[in-house]
């Protein structure tokens, strides 16, 4: 876009990680937050999987290559990046459905409780996952919905699960999970959090902040490609803890033999007691690689330029007066914040539209949120002023009222 | 192998097929009821996902690529190889996830009823994700097994749902589908049929056999790759009736509008209810390839040539005399077997090693069985000739009492 760099892209210490992935010509992509890019490495490593392994060595990939062991592997790979100990994180599934297992251990640990609480602004996946386990258990599962405000007071010795996605995926509000967490165990509760917002963005120490459960997907922050494999930690306390297996979902890779082919399920030690069915390798493959981007890098300077990003955003709307016109909903405390910001206009589905059609990529949340996703391995300061421009400019022209960008598609 | 055509390969009208497939060098495949051969279509196609879908229209291919339909497109592309309308079939999560969805479906539907009727030698998965619903829902569910023989008699007016796998994965006998299905419809029971070694293998039709509800795995006989998506299928008089969601499994893709971001759960009405979480797109496009191999051949014509390798499998074998040695425990009439033929022997273990060192590729199934796959779009009757030989010189030599053969792997 420009030819000189940008002084703070100088800066950056990150700055050389853009050129791992694939920049989609004339685009600017703020939507990482919702589907991350796809990097030149993990487009080979597919390949590779496609060629060689399923290619050439077909069936014996699975011992060959250690396709059955990618769950766990991969997991202990995302394991470094939430501050988990090995052998306690997989890649399987999807956030919903890990979602369901881990909510069931919970509730089987803390069997003596039946009320799971959670926000009213959670992503609503992890809300209807709770309503499916409370219409199939009756009186052994209780959703309470509170504000995010109110959440830590509402924590008390009733409170089987604390169940809280840790950054909104609306506002981008980054809950305090320290707090939450250290109320949630004077109480007695346990926590399950899903960190889809947070893994591969932010800081995460799951140990430090005893987190007991915890659940994300591997296809924003982490790059994975669309809908790749999500993942799932258990705090090691859990994992030793077995009268009968945590969850109902018997899987025949969850089994303590696999090939042995018994007719009674026996969960398997560790974390592998939560795998289920056969893994979709393709995809697994690429979340492998994508990992493989964090190996040289930080949480710490990955946080630093998030924060920067978005504060200068922020501070790049201000200076085309457009945070009056179309107020930001995220903290202005950047500590307080994730790697997002979100504003409010009446119009922000069209406002979204016109960007798009000015080759900057965001998103629009119901009901009337216009969201920018900062992903620090490739977004730079540069795309940052000349997004804001494009955005000043379709304020200034209205053009969010043609009707071209008013149609809604299905995916919003 | 040889110069001069098998004079079974001229006659067979699908020997063309071959062709659409990456064969492994120096490599004689019979494993195709494990893991389907790759064909460079769905190699291109999974490239084609990667570069131009997600690498450069990343976000906005849920739209423009129809990511967000492919469970549904794909689904009905697998609907029209077992006998299935448009919109009745899914493609997503894995074979145990959507065994457990229309489990619970069937145990809703017929509330008044809690057993389960299955087949002790039923694939393990199937009987653990019983086992796992049996756990959680207490006295509504009642896993009873029976032997396949007598599992026509035991269907009686207890039964709430028949579990069976039409193929049996270790002897590769077909139970009578039509007539189990007519047993469990007068006893006022679901069919729950699990379809892993029959789709893509033998005419399935779930409408003219009423079968309630199916599920099915795509890597096998569709050749879509290492744990590539399940399928599930519903019968449509199931998919009306919705007083309440027909499964726990509340994900935000199986709601009504996804992207409303709703509070509250309310299933999607048809086969998409049937949805949980975001699903895998590099492994769905190479599902939705790897089908496009069946458009131009018919299942009939796939279940005529796979009758015709496995019966030349066994002329072979008993030229060798090796039927003796190794006991065919399939069943020696055509049309109650599926598409392999498994053989006892102690040693089946080192024998299927013993083969693979020779370029043959057959699997084991504990605790004692050679498991032979017919795949009828690529395999050639010159590859059973060749194959057979090879079996005969390995047992001649005793070659599987090498020690290179015991050693046993993590995957068998």
């Amino acid at each position: 876009m420009t030819t000189a760099v940008h002084p703070l892209d100088k800066e950056d210490p990150l700055a050389h990680k853009r050129a791992a992935f694939h920049i989609p010509a004339n685009t600017i992509y703020f939507d990482g937050n919702s589907l991350g890019l796809m990097a030149p490495s993990v487009h080979e490593r597919v390949n590779q999987a496609l060629r060689h392994e399923w290619g050439d060595d077909v069936i014996t990939s699975w011992n060959k290559h250690g396709w059955i062991d990618l769950p766990l592997t991969v997991g202990d790979k995302i394991g470094r990046l939430i501050g988990a100990p090995e052998g306690q994180t997989i890649c399987c599934d999807s956030t919903s459905i890990n979602l369901f297992k881990v909510l069931c251990a919970a509730l089987q640990i803390n069997s003596d409780r039946s009320e799971i609480l959670s926000t009213t602004d959670n992503f609503p996946t992890d809300l209807y996952m709770v309503q499916g386990i409370e219409q199939w258990l009756g009186e052994r599962c209780k959703l309470r919905l509170v504000s995010e405000d109110s959440l830590l007071n509402e924590i008390n010795e009733n409170t089987a699960v604390v169940l809280v996605t840790e950054v909104n995926f609306r506002t981008g509000r980054r809950l305090p999970m320290a707090h939450i967490s250290q109320r949630a165990k004077q109480c007695g509760a346990l926590t399950v959090v899903d960190l889809a917002h947070s893994a591969g963005a932010l800081p995460v120490d799951v140990v430090a902040n005893e987190i007991d459960f915890a659940v994300g997907c591997t296809y924003k922050y982490f790059n994975a490609g669309p809908g790749a494999p999500a993942f799932l930690y258990a705090a090691e306390r859990h994992l030793k803890q077995q009268r009968q297996p945590l969850h109902p979902l018997y899987g025949w890779l969850g089994h303590a033999a696999p090939f042995a082919f018994e007719v009674n399920y026996a969960p398997a030690d560790g974390i592998r007691q939560f795998l289920t069915g056969t893994p979709p390798v393709l995809s697994l493959v690429a979340v492998d690689a994508a990992l493989d981007l964090f190996a040289d890098v930080t949480m710490s300077d990955i946080r630093t330029k998030s924060i920067g990003l978005s504060s200068y955003w922020l501070e790049c709307m201000d200076k085309h007066g457009l945070l009056d016109v179309m107020p930001c909903i995220s903290p202005v405390v950047a500590d307080e914040r994730g790697s997002q910001l979100a504003f409010q206009h009446a119009e922000a589905y069209a406002i979204c539209q016109a960007l798009i059609a000015e080759g900057v990529i965001a998103d629009f949340r119901a009901p009337e949120y216009l969201r920018i996703g900062f992903a620090p391995l490739y977004n730079s300061y540069a795309e940052v002023e000349s997004a804001v421009s494009r955005l000043a400019v379709i304020m200034q022209e209205k053009r969010y009222l043609n009707a071209e960008f008013q149609q809604r598609s299905k995916v919003t």
